[in-house]
C-alpha cells in the first residue's frame, strides 16, 4: 500500500473537484481518498510520500497512437491528406524498418513521462507488439485490418488474423488485444464485417479512422474529390464502399473509437453509450485542413477523448504538448473551461471509451495515477489550466499501483 | 573570422531561399555566402565549422517581452483581459520583487537558447536594465510611460525620464534605449506627447500596446464596456483619451511597433514604412478572446512580427514554442506557407521594425545567426515547416559574430 499526500488532488469527476491537502491510499486500486493522518492510521504498513508542491491526478489515457511510425521526424509531407498519404507510402518501408523495439520503447517512454498510463496502439504490422507488451503501461492493442483489392481479401484477413492471434498470446491484466478497421476508404466491407464479427464475439474494443479529410468526405458522400483520382490509380473502377452513415452502422453494438471526425458535420449517428470521438488536434492541423468542431460534438453529447496520433503526423508524443495544442487550437473556448474539458476527456471519458476501470481518483478505481510537481503557489480554481500550461512531464507514474520507471 | 558550413542555409530573403551545402563567412558582419572551399581559401585564418545535420538561419528577433514579470508561473488569472489586469495589479509587487537579476538573466537565456539574438524589452520599472545590458544579446530597451491621473503627470514623466536617462548610460552597439507608450487606455495624451517628442528628437523606436481586448475597443470607440467600470474605480469621470485613429495618429513619422491589434479591424491607418504589428499569439489566447486576423493584416500589407510577450501571459519564452503556437493557432493557413511567413516575420521583418541591420543571411548584414541541429534527413522544400515543428533550441548563437554562451 502507498499513501501519497500531494498539495492538490484532482478527482476528474463530473464536477472537476480539486481537493487540497488530501491523501490517496492505493495498492492495485485506490483504497481511500481522505485525511493523511487517518489513512496512515488505517494502513500502518503503507509507504507514505508527501509532495507539498505537486498535483496528483488520474493518469492520462492516449487512445490513439501509431507507434510503428515513431522513427519519422522530417520524412513526410504535411498540408494535404493525400500528399501526406503518398509520402507515407513512399517512406513506409524505411520508416517501419527504422522503428525498431528501442525506438518504439523510447516513444512509449515519452508518453509515460508526460503522465500517460494507458494508450491505444493502432498496429498496422505488429511491429510494436513486443515493445507494447513490455512497457509497464496499460495497452489496448488495436490490430488493424485494411485492403480493398477483392483478389487479396483472403490474404488480408489471414494477415490480420495472424497478428490478432499473436497479440492474444500477450493478453494479461495490462494488455488487451483489440481491433482497428482502418477507414471507410481503405477497408472492404467483407474485411470490416469479419473483424467486427470477431469484435462482437470476443467483446473487443474497436478503433477506426473516420472523416479525416475533405477528400474522404467527398468520396463517401459523392464518389468524387481527391480519392477518386488517388484510388483510381490502383483500381480505375473504384467506388465508395460506404456512405458515412452505412459505415457508422457497421459498428452498431460495438464499443468503438472514431478517430478524427473533423469533416463530420453530424454527430447524431453515433451511439452515445458505446461510441466515442478521438480527437488528434496536432495531426489534424498538419493533415486535415480543419479541426474537430468540439463545441458541436459536446453539444451533441458525443464522448470525446484526446489522442496524439503517431509521429507520422505529430512532432511530440508528450501528451501535455497535445493538451497545450488543444488549448491553443480551440480558441473559441474560455481557457479554463477548456482545460477542464480536456482533462476529463483524457481521463474519465477516455477510460470509458477504452472500457478501463480507471480515469478517476475514486475509491475502487484502478490506481493509474500521475504526480506533477511545481504547483506549490497555484490556486485550486485555476489549477486545471495551470497544469496544462506548465506541466512538462510527471514526477511519478503509477499503473495499477505499480510505479513505472521513467528513466531510460 | 568564422566560416560555418551547415547542411542548409536559410537566407530569409523575400523568396525564402534555402541553400544546401553552402558556407557563410562572418566576423561582426556577414562577409560572404558561398562555396566552403572558396571561402576557406579567401579567409585562410578563419575558424571553420561543418555541421552536416544543421540549419543556419538569421537569429530570431523577439520584439516584445516583459522581462520584469519573469517570476510569474501560476499567480495570474487568464481568460479575460480585465480579470487578468486585476490579478496583475494584485501580484505586481510580489512578482517584481521575485524577478531579480538572476531570474531575468535566466529568462533571457531561455530566449537565447531558442535562437533569439535580439529582443525588445518593454520595461515598466527599469528592473530589467542590468540583466538586459549584460546579456550578450542585442537589446532594444523600451522604457515605458503611463499614467492618466492628471495630478501625477509630472511625477510620471519625471519617473520615465529618470529611467530613460539610466538606460541612455548603457547605450552601445548592442543596447539601444527606446520608448514604450503603454496603451491608449492608460497613457495621458500629455505623457504620450512628451515621450513621442523625445522619440522624434532622438530618433528612438517606440512600442505601444493597441487593441488587445474587446474592452479596449469598446472603450476607445464608444466610451463603453469593461473599461468604463474598471477605470471608473479610479476616476468616476474617466473618458476615453483617444479614438483608435487619433491614437495611431500620435505616432506619425515614428518607427513604432503596435503590439496585439487583435481587436483592430482596419489596418489601413498604419504607416507601412514605419509602423509594424507585433503579434503575441499565446498571450492573445490567454487574455484577448481573439487572435490577430493575420490574413487581413498581410493583405493590408502591414509588416507583422512575432513576440512572446512576458511570462505574465505566456508559459514559455522559448521563441520556437511561440512559433509552434502560431502554426497551430492560424490554422486557416497551409502549414508550410505559414512557416515561411512566421520565419520572415521573426527575422527580416522584425529587423526592419526594430531598425536593426540584421535578419537576413546576406553579405553586409550583422552576423546574428543561429544554428539548429537534427535536420540531416530533411528536404529543403519542407525545411521551414520542419524547423518550426522540430527545433527545440539552437546549438550555437552568434550576435554580431560573437558567440553567446548558452550554458548556465
Amino acid at each position: 500500500m502507498i499513501i501519497v499526500k500531494p498539495k492538490f488532488t484532482m478527482l476528474c469527476d463530473e464536477n472537476f473537484t480539486v481537493l487540497e491537502d488530501t491523501a490517496v491510499a492505493f495498492d492495485e486500486r485506490i483504497q481511500a481518498v481522505g485525511e493523511a493522518e487517518e489513512l496512515c492510521k488505517r494502513y500502518p504498513n503503507a509507504r507514505f510520500f508527501e509532495y507539498p508542491d505537486a498535483v496528483l491526478a488520474p493518469a492520462f489515457i492516449n487512445p490513439h497512437v501509431h507507434l510503428e511510425f515513431s522513427a519519422n521526424k522530417t520524412s513526410l509531407v504535411y498540408g494535404d491528406f493525400l500528399e501526406w498519404l503518398s509520402s507515407v507510402i513512399a517512406s513506409r518501408g524505411a520508416l517501419s524498418q527504422a522503428a525498431n523495439d528501442a525506438v518504439i520503447a523510447s516513444a512509449i517512454k515519452t508518453m509515460q513521462r508526460s503522465g500517460v498510463a494507458s494508450f491505444g496502439a493502432v498496429s498496422s504490422f505488429g511491429g510494436d507488439l513486443e515493445a507494447c507488451a513490455n512497457c509497464g503501461g496499460r495497452v489496448v492493442f488495436f490490430n488493424e485490418i485494411l485492403g480493398t483489392n477483392e483478389a487479396a481479401l483472403e490474404q488480408s484477413l489471414a494477415n490480420f488474423t495472424a497478428r490478432f492471434e499473436a497479440s492474444q498470446k500477450r493478453k494479461n491484466s495490462l494488455f488487451t488485444p483489440a481491433v482497428s478497421v482502418h477507414s471507410p476508404y481503405s477497408t472492404h466491407p467483407d474485411l470490416a464485417a469479419a473483424a467486427l464479427n470477431l469484435a462482437r464475439e470476443r467483446e473487443l474494443i474497436v478503433s477506426t479512422h473516420f472523416m479525416e479529410s475533405e477528400h474522404e468526405k467527398s468520396w463517401l458522400e459523392q464518389g468524387a474529390g481527391g480519392f477518386k483520382e488517388w484510388l483510381g490509380k490502383f483500381n480505375p473502377a473504384a467506388r465508395p464502399l460506404y456512405t458515412p452513415s452505412s459505415f457508422i452502422a457497421m459498428f452498431a453494438g460495438i464499443r468503438t473509437l472514431f478517430t478524427h471526425c473533423v469533416w463530420a458535420d453530424d454527430f447524431s449517428g453515433f451511439d452515445p453509450g458505446l461510441h466515442s470521438l478521438t480527437h488528434c488536434a496536432v495531426s489534424n492541423r498538419l493533415l486535415s485542413k480543419r479541426t474537430l468542431n468540439l463545441r458541436a460534438a459536446l453539444d451533441a453529447r458525443a464522448s470525446v477523448n484526446i489522442g496524439t496520433d503517431g509521429l507520422s503526423s505529430n512532432m511530440s508524443l508528450n501528451f501535455l504538448d497535445e493538451l497545450r495544442a488543444n488549448l491553443l487550437i480551440h480558441a473559441e473556448f474560455d481557457p479554463l473551461e477548456l482545460a477542464k474539458i480536456l482533462l476529463l476527456a483524457s481521463t474519465k471519458n477516455a477510460a470509458s471509451a477504452l472500457n478501463l476501470d480507471a480515469g478517476e481518483t475514486k475509491e475502487g478505481k484502478l490506481a493509474d495515477l500521475a504526480l506533477y510537481g511545481g504547483f506549490a503557489d497555484a490556486d485550486a480554481a485555476q489549477l486545471p489550466l495551470m497544469l496544462i500550461l506548465h506541466a512538462k512531464g510527471c514526477e511519478r507514474l503509477f499503473v495499477g499501483g505499480a510505479e513505472v520507471n521513467l528513466n531510460d
